[in-house]
């Protein structure tokens, strides 16, 4: 399948930039990390399908797929893509491999104990060459020498985001966090 | 029963100072928002009794008063206090009343949808006299003001400081921040 005429008949300008870069980002990564490429391409091109999608429309597709969701993804917006995307990638584009799904269902809020491609995808969407923010460049660094490292420092800047907006936090952020904190003190 | 006294006989200076100040500050937010000042006084008397207990020692009071520990609870020794405070008040003081239990069970992380008393135990530690850290006084005056927004900033202030020093943030800690603020988006 031709996933990069597909994004790019599918997605505007600006997230077809985007999709690419996490697609370029995500195979650096993988090589690196020796995760298989393959995946990681197929999951970077696939993990912001759902974004143009509406809220209402996002919530109408959730329930034709079945997806149980908990109430903190469903009442916030700008998560229910990833989900989405995840049932999109499964049902519409017929992929059944479970790390490909994983990274895209978790890539915005991560979760306990992430498998290393949803740790690929997760952080290549945070750095990939498009991306501006306070703090990238260190995220940026990190993620070539340290992965889990990488991740605590995106999730401490998400976090600390969502406090200075007064928004609620995810519990699969906390929970990532956590549990590679507790990894890193345990010398896991 | 003398609370007072079994306090000061039983807690050093310094300990027994806070107790004090949190006494105090706990019977001025009873009046405030209408919380039973008797079961506020036994509370915060009672919420640091188990404090000078050695980790150890507590992990054996733990296992024999057959209280249920979550793992990140039990591997944190400043947390330990407070559900050993608790069994203490009910096996040794012989105190069943389940709002002040509550309150002294989760003086230290908050937890999900708090009775009042619970949160008024919560801030009196935080705000009492002889506290002195960055960011006190906005935690002090929004108390006198507005409760939940007291929790807030110092459910704000907690994770922001966990996250500098790089340490586990308790579930009960963002449950209690996340339920607070989602109940005022709603309006609640």
């Amino acid at each position: 399948m031709n996933y990069d005429e597909i994004i790019k008949n599918t997605l505007d300008e600006h997230r077809y930039m985007h999709t690419k870069g996490v697609v370029d980002t995500a195979i650096q990564l993988a090589d690196k990390y020796g995760a298989d490429r393959d995946k990681a391409l197929i999951a970077a091109y696939l993990h912001d399908f759902a974004k143009p999608l509406g809220y209402e429309e996002s919530l109408k597709l959730i329930e034709k797929f079945g997806i149980i969701l908990d109430e903190e993804t469903l009442e916030n917006p700008e998560l229910l893509h990833a989900p989405l995307g995840m049932a999109i990638a499964k049902y519409e584009f017929g992929i059944n491999d479970e790390e490909i799904l994983d990274a895209i269902r978790y890539h915005t809020t991560g979760k306990e104990n992430m498998p290393l491609l949803t740790k690929i995808i997760y952080l290549a969407d945070l750095i990939e060459p498009s991306r501006n923010f306070d703090g990238l460049e260190k995220i940026r660094e990190a993620a070539y020498k340290d992965l889990n490292q990488a991740l605590i420092i995106s999730m401490n800047n998400t976090i600390v985001y969502l406090i200075k907006k007064n928004h609620v936090i995810h519990s699969d952020t906390y929970k990532a966090r956590n549990f590679i904190i507790r990894n890193l003190h345990r010398g896991n």
